[in-house]
Protein backbone atom coordinates (compact mmCIF):
# COMPACT_ATOMS: atom_id res chain seq x y z
CA UNK A 1 0.00 0.00 0.00
CA UNK A 2 1.07 3.37 -0.97
CA UNK A 3 0.51 6.21 1.69
CA UNK A 4 0.29 9.75 0.03
CA UNK A 5 0.22 13.16 1.81
CA UNK A 6 -1.01 16.16 -0.68
CA UNK A 7 -2.75 19.03 -0.93
CA UNK A 8 -5.95 19.97 -3.20
CA UNK A 9 -7.16 23.32 -3.50
CA UNK A 10 -5.08 24.69 -0.37
CA UNK A 11 -6.15 21.61 2.30
CA UNK A 12 -3.57 19.17 2.83
CA UNK A 13 -4.63 15.27 3.82
CA UNK A 14 -3.45 12.10 3.71
CA UNK A 15 -4.26 9.59 0.95
CA UNK A 16 -3.83 5.83 -0.58
CA UNK A 17 -2.55 6.03 -3.90
CA UNK A 18 -3.54 2.88 -6.28
CA UNK A 19 -4.03 3.22 -10.15
CA UNK A 20 -3.18 6.72 -10.36
CA UNK A 21 -5.81 7.52 -7.92
CA UNK A 22 -5.66 9.24 -4.31
CA UNK A 23 -8.32 8.14 -2.29
CA UNK A 24 -8.14 10.55 0.49
CA UNK A 25 -7.78 9.11 4.36
CA UNK A 26 -10.47 10.57 6.95
CA UNK A 27 -7.67 9.57 9.74
CA UNK A 28 -4.49 10.01 10.28
CA UNK A 29 -2.78 6.83 8.53
CA UNK A 30 -1.46 5.55 11.93
CA UNK A 31 -4.51 4.78 13.23
CA UNK A 32 -7.20 3.50 10.89
CA UNK A 33 -7.23 3.64 7.00
CA UNK A 34 -10.90 4.76 6.33
CA UNK A 35 -10.51 5.61 2.45
CA UNK A 36 -12.98 8.50 1.78
CA UNK A 37 -14.73 9.39 -1.66
CA UNK A 38 -14.76 10.58 -4.78
CA UNK A 39 -11.22 9.06 -5.49
CA UNK A 40 -9.26 12.10 -7.19
CA UNK A 41 -6.52 11.86 -9.96
CA UNK A 42 -3.06 11.52 -8.93
CA UNK A 43 -2.20 14.42 -11.61
CA UNK A 44 -5.02 16.44 -9.98
CA UNK A 45 -3.20 16.77 -6.71
CA UNK A 46 -0.08 18.06 -5.63
CA UNK A 47 1.87 15.38 -3.85
CA UNK A 48 3.57 16.71 -0.31
CA UNK A 49 6.45 15.11 1.88
CA UNK A 50 4.26 11.68 2.86
CA UNK A 51 4.43 12.81 7.05
CA UNK A 52 5.32 14.85 9.27
CA UNK A 53 8.10 14.05 11.52
CA UNK A 54 8.61 15.73 14.77
CA UNK A 55 12.01 14.58 14.24
CA UNK A 56 14.38 13.17 11.84
CA UNK A 57 17.00 10.81 13.37
CA UNK A 58 19.72 10.09 10.97
CA UNK A 59 22.73 7.65 10.73
CA UNK A 60 26.53 9.33 10.08
CA UNK A 61 29.02 6.52 8.51
CA UNK A 62 26.25 3.85 8.22
CA UNK A 63 27.47 2.56 5.02
CA UNK A 64 30.75 0.77 4.80
CA UNK A 65 32.43 2.03 1.60
CA UNK A 66 30.78 5.64 2.68
CA UNK A 67 32.90 5.51 5.90
CA UNK A 68 35.94 4.50 3.68
CA UNK A 69 35.62 7.47 1.39
CA UNK A 70 35.35 10.10 4.48
CA UNK A 71 38.64 8.31 5.76
CA UNK A 72 36.69 7.60 9.01
CA UNK A 73 36.51 4.04 10.89
CA UNK A 74 33.00 1.74 10.47
CA UNK A 75 31.48 2.88 13.73
CA UNK A 76 30.73 -0.01 16.74
CA UNK A 77 27.54 1.76 17.50
CA UNK A 78 25.06 3.78 15.30
CA UNK A 79 26.20 7.59 15.59
CA UNK A 80 23.33 9.93 15.20
CA UNK A 81 22.20 12.78 14.55
CA UNK A 82 19.04 15.05 14.31
CA UNK A 83 17.35 16.81 11.26
CA UNK A 84 14.55 19.53 12.06
CA UNK A 85 11.23 18.54 10.87
CA UNK A 86 11.98 22.47 9.12
CA UNK A 87 13.80 21.44 6.82
CA UNK A 88 11.27 18.47 5.14
CA UNK A 89 10.28 18.92 1.59
CA UNK A 90 8.18 16.92 -0.97
CA UNK A 91 9.25 15.64 -4.16
CA UNK A 92 9.24 18.25 -6.77
CA UNK A 93 10.09 20.78 -4.44
CA UNK A 94 13.37 22.86 -4.40
CA UNK A 95 16.15 22.49 -2.85
CA UNK A 96 17.13 25.94 -1.85
CA UNK A 97 20.90 26.38 -1.94
CA UNK A 98 22.29 28.58 0.76
CA UNK A 99 24.18 31.44 0.55
CA UNK A 100 26.13 30.63 3.60
CA UNK A 101 27.64 27.28 1.92
CA UNK A 102 30.15 26.77 -1.05
CA UNK A 103 29.59 23.34 -1.26
CA UNK A 104 26.00 21.44 -0.86
CA UNK A 105 25.81 17.81 -1.05
CA UNK A 106 23.31 14.86 -2.24
CA UNK A 107 23.03 12.16 0.07
CA UNK A 108 20.48 9.22 -1.37
CA UNK A 109 19.02 7.17 2.00
CA UNK A 110 16.53 5.05 2.85
CA UNK A 111 13.86 6.38 4.99
CA UNK A 112 11.98 4.59 8.08
CA UNK A 113 8.85 6.37 8.68
CA UNK A 114 7.61 5.08 12.33
CA UNK A 115 3.71 3.97 13.30
CA UNK A 116 3.25 3.97 16.58
CA UNK A 117 5.52 5.12 19.70
CA UNK A 118 8.65 3.45 20.58
CA UNK A 119 10.49 3.07 23.52
CA UNK A 120 12.93 0.27 24.31
CA UNK A 121 11.94 -1.49 21.61
CA UNK A 122 14.11 -5.00 20.50
CA UNK A 123 14.64 -5.47 17.17
CA UNK A 124 12.58 -8.16 16.99
CA UNK A 125 9.58 -6.23 17.38
CA UNK A 126 10.16 -3.23 15.41
CA UNK A 127 8.96 -4.23 12.51
CA UNK A 128 5.56 -3.41 14.45
CA UNK A 129 6.37 -0.12 14.84
CA UNK A 130 6.80 1.15 11.38
CA UNK A 131 4.32 2.27 9.40
CA UNK A 132 6.42 2.02 5.94
CA UNK A 133 9.28 3.56 4.02
CA UNK A 134 10.36 6.32 1.70
CA UNK A 135 13.36 7.78 0.12
CA UNK A 136 15.63 10.66 1.10
CA UNK A 137 17.77 12.98 0.36
CA UNK A 138 20.23 14.10 3.09
CA UNK A 139 21.20 17.57 1.29
CA UNK A 140 24.37 18.33 3.36
CA UNK A 141 26.42 22.19 3.19
CA UNK A 142 29.85 19.48 3.18
CA UNK A 143 32.28 22.80 3.67
CA UNK A 144 30.57 23.86 6.93
CA UNK A 145 29.77 20.07 8.42
CA UNK A 146 34.02 20.31 8.22
CA UNK A 147 33.82 23.79 9.53
CA UNK A 148 31.40 23.04 12.59
CA UNK A 149 32.47 19.34 13.64
CA UNK A 150 28.58 19.11 14.77
CA UNK A 151 26.54 18.07 11.50
CA UNK A 152 23.20 20.35 12.61
CA UNK A 153 23.96 23.41 10.82
CA UNK A 154 25.45 21.67 7.64
CA UNK A 155 22.28 19.53 7.63
CA UNK A 156 19.71 21.86 8.84
CA UNK A 157 19.09 24.12 6.09
CA UNK A 158 15.44 24.57 5.29
CA UNK A 159 14.49 22.30 2.53
CA UNK A 160 17.38 19.91 3.55
CA UNK A 161 15.38 17.19 4.09
CA UNK A 162 13.43 16.08 1.09
CA UNK A 163 10.71 13.19 1.65
CA UNK A 164 8.88 10.71 -0.50
CA UNK A 165 7.47 10.24 -3.28
CA UNK A 166 5.17 8.04 -1.06
CA UNK A 167 5.01 5.78 1.90
CA UNK A 168 4.80 2.24 0.98
CA UNK A 169 3.74 0.13 3.48
CA UNK A 170 4.96 -3.53 2.02
CA UNK A 171 8.73 -4.21 1.90
CA UNK A 172 9.45 -7.82 2.69
CA UNK A 173 12.91 -6.88 3.51
CA UNK A 174 14.29 -3.04 3.78
CA UNK A 175 17.58 -4.05 4.43
CA UNK A 176 17.97 -5.51 0.68
CA UNK A 177 16.60 -2.40 -1.37
CA UNK A 178 18.83 -1.28 -4.52
CA UNK A 179 19.54 2.87 -3.61
CA UNK A 180 20.38 5.39 -6.79
CA UNK A 181 21.14 8.77 -6.74
CA UNK A 182 21.18 10.22 -10.09
CA UNK A 183 21.90 14.03 -11.01
CA UNK A 184 20.49 15.65 -14.33
CA UNK A 185 19.97 11.57 -15.27
CA UNK A 186 23.58 10.80 -14.22
CA UNK A 187 24.14 7.90 -11.56
CA UNK A 188 26.31 9.49 -8.99
CA UNK A 189 25.15 6.73 -6.44
CA UNK A 190 24.21 2.73 -6.51
CA UNK A 191 24.49 0.65 -3.52
CA UNK A 192 22.06 -1.55 -1.96
CA UNK A 193 20.50 -1.26 1.36
CA UNK A 194 22.32 -4.71 2.25
CA UNK A 195 25.79 -2.64 2.77
CA UNK A 196 24.60 -1.12 5.43
CA UNK A 197 26.62 -1.46 8.91
CA UNK A 198 23.16 -1.51 11.16
CA UNK A 199 20.21 -2.68 9.57
CA UNK A 200 16.14 -1.07 9.87
CA UNK A 201 15.03 -3.20 12.66
CA UNK A 202 18.62 -3.01 14.61
CA UNK A 203 18.29 1.26 14.20
CA UNK A 204 15.07 1.59 15.66
CA UNK A 205 15.77 -0.79 18.56
CA UNK A 206 18.92 1.30 19.45
CA UNK A 207 17.72 4.79 18.51
CA UNK A 208 14.15 4.35 20.71
CA UNK A 209 16.73 2.99 23.42
CA UNK A 210 17.72 6.95 23.61
CA UNK A 211 14.48 8.82 22.41
CA UNK A 212 10.79 7.96 22.35
CA UNK A 213 9.77 7.80 18.36
CA UNK A 214 6.43 8.93 17.07
CA UNK A 215 4.28 8.35 14.46
CA UNK A 216 5.22 9.98 11.47
CA UNK A 217 9.31 10.30 12.99
CA UNK A 218 11.49 9.44 10.37
CA UNK A 219 14.93 7.63 10.19
CA UNK A 220 17.40 8.43 7.92
CA UNK A 221 19.78 5.69 7.64
CA UNK A 222 22.39 6.59 6.32
CA UNK A 223 24.06 6.96 2.44
CA UNK A 224 26.23 5.17 0.57
CA UNK A 225 29.59 5.77 -1.11
CA UNK A 226 29.85 8.13 -4.28
CA UNK A 227 28.78 11.74 -2.58
CA UNK A 228 28.99 14.80 -4.51
CA UNK A 229 28.28 18.37 -5.39
CA UNK A 230 25.06 19.62 -6.39
CA UNK A 231 24.62 23.47 -8.16
CA UNK A 232 21.60 25.28 -8.68
CA UNK A 233 19.75 24.00 -11.75
CA UNK A 234 20.95 20.40 -10.78
CA UNK A 235 17.88 17.46 -10.95
CA UNK A 236 18.47 15.59 -8.27
CA UNK A 237 17.01 12.12 -8.24
CA UNK A 238 16.78 9.62 -5.57
CA UNK A 239 15.69 5.83 -6.64
CA UNK A 240 14.92 3.48 -3.95
CA UNK A 241 13.52 0.15 -4.96
CA UNK A 242 9.96 -1.08 -4.64
CA UNK A 243 9.37 2.51 -3.69
CA UNK A 244 10.05 4.93 -5.76
CA UNK A 245 11.60 8.14 -7.20
CA UNK A 246 12.43 11.58 -5.42
CA UNK A 247 12.87 14.18 -7.20
CA UNK A 248 14.08 17.93 -6.71
CA UNK A 249 15.84 20.93 -8.49
CA UNK A 250 17.78 22.84 -6.98
CA UNK A 251 17.49 26.43 -6.80
CA UNK A 252 20.05 29.64 -5.68
CA UNK A 253 18.84 31.11 -2.38
CA UNK A 254 17.92 34.78 -3.36
CA UNK B 1 3.94 38.94 32.54
CA UNK B 2 4.74 35.26 33.35
CA UNK B 3 3.08 32.43 30.69
CA UNK B 4 2.62 28.73 32.39
CA UNK B 5 1.39 25.72 30.50
CA UNK B 6 -0.63 23.14 33.28
CA UNK B 7 -2.62 20.08 34.05
CA UNK B 8 -5.63 19.88 35.50
CA UNK B 9 -7.84 16.76 35.57
CA UNK B 10 -6.09 15.30 32.89
CA UNK B 11 -6.08 18.43 30.20
CA UNK B 12 -3.09 20.26 29.42
CA UNK B 13 -3.68 24.37 29.21
CA UNK B 14 -2.09 27.47 28.81
CA UNK B 15 -2.39 30.60 30.93
CA UNK B 16 -1.27 33.58 33.06
CA UNK B 17 0.29 33.36 36.32
CA UNK B 18 -0.40 36.26 38.48
CA UNK B 19 -0.66 36.64 42.40
CA UNK B 20 -0.43 32.61 42.52
CA UNK B 21 -3.20 32.41 40.38
CA UNK B 22 -3.42 30.81 37.35
CA UNK B 23 -5.76 32.74 34.32
CA UNK B 24 -5.99 30.01 31.61
CA UNK B 25 -5.78 31.14 28.13
CA UNK B 26 -8.47 30.91 25.30
CA UNK B 27 -5.52 30.68 22.54
CA UNK B 28 -2.56 29.54 22.21
CA UNK B 29 -0.40 32.43 23.42
CA UNK B 30 1.26 32.99 20.46
CA UNK B 31 -1.78 34.22 18.43
CA UNK B 32 -3.58 36.22 21.42
CA UNK B 33 -3.58 36.48 25.15
CA UNK B 34 -7.48 36.21 26.09
CA UNK B 35 -7.85 34.86 30.13
CA UNK B 36 -10.42 32.86 30.65
CA UNK B 37 -12.12 32.48 33.93
CA UNK B 38 -11.91 31.25 36.24
CA UNK B 39 -9.02 31.82 37.61
CA UNK B 40 -6.85 28.65 39.57
CA UNK B 41 -5.09 28.41 42.51
CA UNK B 42 -1.52 27.64 41.39
CA UNK B 43 -1.13 24.95 44.41
CA UNK B 44 -4.06 23.46 42.34
CA UNK B 45 -2.61 22.88 39.25
CA UNK B 46 0.37 21.05 37.74
CA UNK B 47 3.05 23.30 36.03
CA UNK B 48 4.08 21.19 32.78
CA UNK B 49 7.15 22.93 29.96
CA UNK B 50 5.60 26.39 29.20
CA UNK B 51 6.03 25.82 25.60
CA UNK B 52 6.07 22.93 23.14
CA UNK B 53 8.69 23.49 20.91
CA UNK B 54 8.89 21.86 17.61
CA UNK B 55 12.93 21.63 17.93
CA UNK B 56 15.02 22.85 20.26
CA UNK B 57 18.12 24.79 19.15
CA UNK B 58 21.21 24.61 21.45
CA UNK B 59 24.72 26.08 21.79
CA UNK B 60 27.80 24.62 22.00
CA UNK B 61 30.84 26.69 23.80
CA UNK B 62 29.03 29.85 23.39
CA UNK B 63 30.30 30.63 27.37
CA UNK B 64 34.09 32.12 27.28
CA UNK B 65 34.67 30.57 30.64
CA UNK B 66 32.90 26.73 29.64
CA UNK B 67 34.94 26.86 26.37
CA UNK B 68 38.04 27.21 28.24
CA UNK B 69 37.44 24.47 30.65
CA UNK B 70 36.77 22.49 27.45
CA UNK B 71 40.22 22.88 26.13
CA UNK B 72 38.43 24.16 23.24
CA UNK B 73 38.89 27.51 21.13
CA UNK B 74 35.51 30.10 21.45
CA UNK B 75 33.73 29.54 17.80
CA UNK B 76 33.79 32.77 15.67
CA UNK B 77 30.48 31.39 14.58
CA UNK B 78 27.54 30.09 16.96
CA UNK B 79 28.08 26.60 17.16
CA UNK B 80 24.28 25.10 17.13
CA UNK B 81 22.84 21.25 17.67
CA UNK B 82 19.32 19.94 18.28
CA UNK B 83 18.05 18.74 20.81
CA UNK B 84 14.97 16.34 20.23
CA UNK B 85 11.28 17.54 21.47
CA UNK B 86 10.85 14.02 23.20
CA UNK B 87 13.44 15.07 25.73
CA UNK B 88 11.16 17.68 27.19
CA UNK B 89 10.27 17.59 30.67
CA UNK B 90 8.69 20.12 33.21
CA UNK B 91 9.82 21.62 36.33
CA UNK B 92 9.35 19.09 39.10
CA UNK B 93 9.62 16.25 37.12
CA UNK B 94 11.65 13.50 36.68
CA UNK B 95 15.52 13.37 34.54
CA UNK B 96 16.18 9.73 34.38
CA UNK B 97 19.19 8.86 34.47
CA UNK B 98 20.09 6.24 31.41
CA UNK B 99 21.62 2.78 31.51
CA UNK B 100 23.43 3.70 28.69
CA UNK B 101 25.38 6.45 30.12
CA UNK B 102 28.21 6.19 33.29
CA UNK B 103 28.35 10.23 33.41
CA UNK B 104 25.67 11.96 33.25
CA UNK B 105 26.19 16.43 33.81
CA UNK B 106 24.06 19.43 34.17
CA UNK B 107 24.40 22.48 32.52
CA UNK B 108 21.94 25.70 33.12
CA UNK B 109 20.64 28.12 30.39
CA UNK B 110 18.62 30.47 29.41
CA UNK B 111 15.66 29.44 27.09
CA UNK B 112 14.52 31.81 24.57
CA UNK B 113 11.12 31.06 23.71
CA UNK B 114 10.31 31.82 19.96
CA UNK B 115 6.57 33.96 19.70
CA UNK B 116 6.32 34.40 15.39
CA UNK B 117 7.87 32.55 12.64
CA UNK B 118 11.29 33.68 11.75
CA UNK B 119 13.80 33.19 8.92
CA UNK B 120 16.27 35.66 7.90
CA UNK B 121 15.33 38.39 11.11
CA UNK B 122 18.33 40.71 11.48
CA UNK B 123 19.75 40.74 14.91
CA UNK B 124 18.18 44.81 15.18
CA UNK B 125 14.45 43.35 15.10
CA UNK B 126 15.33 39.98 16.65
CA UNK B 127 13.03 40.76 20.08
CA UNK B 128 9.96 40.81 17.95
CA UNK B 129 10.40 37.42 17.83
CA UNK B 130 10.61 36.62 20.86
CA UNK B 131 7.92 35.38 23.18
CA UNK B 132 9.86 35.26 25.95
CA UNK B 133 12.42 33.77 28.28
CA UNK B 134 12.52 31.10 30.09
CA UNK B 135 15.00 28.17 32.35
CA UNK B 136 16.72 25.27 30.81
CA UNK B 137 18.95 22.28 32.01
CA UNK B 138 20.70 20.91 28.91
CA UNK B 139 21.52 17.79 30.57
CA UNK B 140 24.48 15.81 29.04
CA UNK B 141 25.86 12.04 28.99
CA UNK B 142 29.22 13.50 29.24
CA UNK B 143 30.97 9.63 28.00
CA UNK B 144 28.84 9.84 25.01
CA UNK B 145 29.17 13.13 24.16
CA UNK B 146 32.73 12.06 23.89
CA UNK B 147 32.82 8.86 22.50
CA UNK B 148 30.49 9.78 19.28
CA UNK B 149 31.86 13.36 18.71
CA UNK B 150 28.05 14.13 17.35
CA UNK B 151 26.14 15.46 20.63
CA UNK B 152 22.56 14.12 19.84
CA UNK B 153 22.94 10.86 21.92
CA UNK B 154 24.45 12.62 24.46
CA UNK B 155 21.95 15.45 24.86
CA UNK B 156 19.08 13.65 23.50
CA UNK B 157 17.83 11.17 25.69
CA UNK B 158 14.14 11.15 26.76
CA UNK B 159 13.52 13.77 30.05
CA UNK B 160 17.13 15.35 29.23
CA UNK B 161 15.57 19.15 28.38
CA UNK B 162 13.48 20.21 31.41
CA UNK B 163 12.18 23.48 30.48
CA UNK B 164 10.58 25.98 32.87
CA UNK B 165 9.01 27.11 35.39
CA UNK B 166 7.52 29.84 32.47
CA UNK B 167 8.18 32.15 30.52
CA UNK B 168 8.47 35.47 31.53
CA UNK B 169 7.98 38.02 28.49
CA UNK B 170 9.25 41.08 30.36
CA UNK B 171 12.92 40.71 30.24
CA UNK B 172 14.69 44.15 29.44
CA UNK B 173 17.99 42.64 28.68
CA UNK B 174 18.66 38.73 28.05
CA UNK B 175 22.20 39.61 28.15
CA UNK B 176 22.24 40.52 31.51
CA UNK B 177 21.03 37.70 33.74
CA UNK B 178 22.40 35.89 36.68
CA UNK B 179 22.61 32.40 36.01
CA UNK B 180 23.21 29.77 38.53
CA UNK B 181 22.58 25.88 39.08
CA UNK B 182 22.54 24.20 42.39
CA UNK B 183 22.79 20.51 43.30
CA UNK B 184 21.04 19.67 46.29
CA UNK B 185 21.36 22.95 47.54
CA UNK B 186 25.24 23.57 46.79
CA UNK B 187 25.69 26.12 44.26
CA UNK B 188 28.07 24.76 41.18
CA UNK B 189 27.64 27.24 38.49
CA UNK B 190 27.35 30.65 38.97
CA UNK B 191 27.43 33.37 36.10
CA UNK B 192 25.85 36.05 33.96
CA UNK B 193 24.68 35.79 30.54
CA UNK B 194 26.60 38.91 29.71
CA UNK B 195 29.83 36.16 29.07
CA UNK B 196 28.10 34.59 26.14
CA UNK B 197 30.08 34.53 23.65
CA UNK B 198 27.26 35.52 21.06
CA UNK B 199 24.35 36.92 22.85
CA UNK B 200 20.40 36.16 22.22
CA UNK B 201 19.53 38.50 19.23
CA UNK B 202 22.19 37.70 17.15
CA UNK B 203 21.64 34.09 17.70
CA UNK B 204 18.11 34.18 16.82
CA UNK B 205 19.79 36.17 13.30
CA UNK B 206 22.22 33.41 12.87
CA UNK B 207 20.05 30.30 13.17
CA UNK B 208 17.01 32.23 11.37
CA UNK B 209 19.22 32.35 8.87
CA UNK B 210 19.83 28.39 8.73
CA UNK B 211 16.24 26.96 9.49
CA UNK B 212 12.61 28.68 10.39
CA UNK B 213 11.72 28.86 13.81
CA UNK B 214 8.33 28.41 14.44
CA UNK B 215 6.06 29.56 17.62
CA UNK B 216 7.05 27.88 20.70
CA UNK B 217 10.82 26.76 19.40
CA UNK B 218 13.11 27.45 21.73
CA UNK B 219 17.19 28.26 21.80
CA UNK B 220 19.30 27.33 24.62
CA UNK B 221 22.25 29.49 24.66
CA UNK B 222 24.45 27.73 26.33
CA UNK B 223 26.10 27.34 29.78
CA UNK B 224 28.87 28.58 31.91
CA UNK B 225 31.90 27.05 33.51
CA UNK B 226 31.35 24.88 36.31
CA UNK B 227 29.65 21.27 34.68
CA UNK B 228 29.79 18.21 36.80
CA UNK B 229 28.09 14.92 37.04
CA UNK B 230 24.62 14.04 38.67
CA UNK B 231 23.74 10.79 40.68
CA UNK B 232 19.90 9.70 40.89
CA UNK B 233 18.44 11.22 44.18
CA UNK B 234 20.36 14.03 43.06
CA UNK B 235 18.51 17.17 43.01
CA UNK B 236 18.97 20.14 40.59
CA UNK B 237 18.03 23.69 40.12
CA UNK B 238 18.34 26.48 37.64
CA UNK B 239 18.39 29.61 38.66
CA UNK B 240 17.58 32.77 36.35
CA UNK B 241 17.28 35.98 37.40
CA UNK B 242 13.99 37.65 36.92
CA UNK B 243 12.54 34.16 35.46
CA UNK B 244 13.06 31.89 38.27
CA UNK B 245 13.51 28.27 39.46
CA UNK B 246 13.54 24.89 37.41
CA UNK B 247 14.08 22.49 39.86
CA UNK B 248 14.18 18.24 38.90
CA UNK B 249 15.12 15.23 40.98
CA UNK B 250 17.15 12.74 39.33
CA UNK B 251 16.32 8.77 39.01
CA UNK B 252 17.60 5.34 37.64
CA UNK B 253 16.50 4.09 35.02
CA UNK B 254 14.10 1.18 36.00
Amino acid sequence: MRIVRFSKDGLANYGILAEEMVFPLRALPFEKIIKDEPALALSTVKLLAPCEPTKIVALGLNYRDHALEFGRPVPDEPLIFLKPASAVIGPEAEIVYPRMSRRVDYEAELAVVIGRPAKNVRAADAKHYILGYTATNDVTARDLQKKDGQFTRAKGFDTFAPLGPWIETEIADPDNLDLQCLVNGEMRQNSNTRNQVFGVFDLVAFISQIMTLLPGDVIATGTPSGIGPLRPGDVVEVRLEGIGRLRNRVVAEQ
